[in-house]
């Protein structure tokens, strides 16, 4: 947590009735920035507007948001910010009131360390044991109730696993816990929807309008992932990450990922 | 929001890294507390020990809770007190750190407006259109993920309905927003399973201990609404609330509901 500005001003705090500590009740985006820019800018305010729009939050003025990530982020040359909105401070009870003020939290945060290495060698990942339950009501938006995410990853301790590949309640293969998945098949890159459960995530938005010929949007049953050619999972911070390894099938890092690597390191 | 503690310290803040805000990591319990005496306090331990356990969290000692809920309801003749425990200052991302220290928050609440007249006249409810999602690895336990609360309650401002029945995405009925359902049938107390989402509410469990013979925990369609003799809604504050309507369907406040209400009145 290197710098952190709560409606605008420096803080280390929210207040203790706020409701996105309350109820999740809010979004979020978490975005790379190199030299003061962030990267699939655009595509995280359209990702957090439907979020707010959701939920029904007043939406924050993008000019504002974009003058906070560059406040925070000024003096690294690359950093992670992270943006949260959430309802604001109200009465006790779920009903949400309409007059509420939303908070917002615009914090910088250091690069992983591991930054580069998995890009280039690929992670290993395993299957979670949990499986997320189906909610086309919050699915596709990237909000704060987060636990499916935090059980899923304390499945495993072995620092060689990297990533956890989450299914659905009917053993869909929905993403990683913090990426989006790809499989290539035959040339063609398959993702899962997102309707139903999932984060609609920016890189994928990114991958889907520049790659659209080659994509598909669909279900994807556990078996194909054993049959794909080349797997990736990917994330805004990270970027494509090759999976390597998921238990005991191997992917090599096979051309159509790198293609597409060399396309993100363009954005 | 009366008083609060913050980790036994009298604060209105939390820090801006809390995992309670980003994740909606951690647990919570609301309970009326009368002269000091927090009514139901054991089976409100009783679950907030099931959720600090089912989410991996440090136990926080029960003594320290109730020194702290006493403290902040000192003064009030009644008031509400909500305990939150949540993981955490951590750094970015969904592992949970072992060595998190948790942070629990302690604030007390006045009492609804509304408190008595509806136990006495009962409740208008609706049926809610969205349903919860099933997840059974979260089920029962009181934790922050309450988005599908907060969009279910958002559904309608009519002041007249007071409560929304949720149903899971199979069309079980599953409860109250805010509070446990108990249908009447023949006599018998018919209540939810709460093994695939829902909350174990406290008055739920105090009612299936003190009623034990007549009460049963089962899967119930909605069909099963419209037949039954009287329905009611619990909750740790508000008590047991007859629903007098739900849609076109009405009820009376049936000879079962008053009894449970009397027997409430001694606990």
């Amino acid at each position: 947590l290197l710098d952190c500005l709560v409606n605008g001003e420096i803080s280390s705090h929210v207040s203790a009735g706020d409701r996105g500590l309350h109820y999740g009740d809010g979004v979020f985006e978490t975005m790379l920035v190199a030299h003061g820019l962030p990267r699939f800018w655009q595509l995280h305010m359209d990702r957090l507007a439907t979020g707010c729009s959701t939920l029904g939050l007043q939406q924050t003025p993008q000019n504002v948001l974009l003058r906070e990530v560059q406040t925070v982020s000024a003096g690294h040359q690359t950093c992670v910010v992270k943006i949260i909105i959430t309802r604001g401070e109200a009465a006790r009870g779920y009903a949400p009131a309409a007059a509420t003020e939303p908070c917002r939290l615009v914090t910088a945060y250091p690069v992983p360390a591991d930054f580069g290495t998995d890009v280039a060698q690929g992670i290993r990942a395993r299957i979670c044991d949990l499986r997320l339950g189906i909610q086309p009501a919050l699915a596709g938006i990237k909000h704060l109730n987060r636990l499916e995410q935090v059980l899923a990853r304390a499945e495993w301790s072995d620092p060689m696993v990297q990533e956890g590949i989450l299914l659905d309640s009917e053993d869909h293969i929905i993403s990683g816990i913090s990426g989006n998945i790809f499989l290539v098949s035959g040339g063609r890159l398959l993702t899962p929807r997102m309707d139903r459960c999932g984060v609609r995530g920016v890189v994928r938005a990114a991958i889907l309008q520049a790659f659209k010929p080659r994509c598909e949007q669909r279900r994807i049953a556990l078996d194909m992932l054993p049959e794909a050619d080349e797997v990736f999972i990917c994330n805004a911070v990270r970027g494509i990450l090759p999976i390597s390894r998921i238990g005991h099938w191997e992917y090599g890092a096979g051309p159509v990922t790198r293609e597409i690597q060399q396309w993100m390191e363009q954005q």
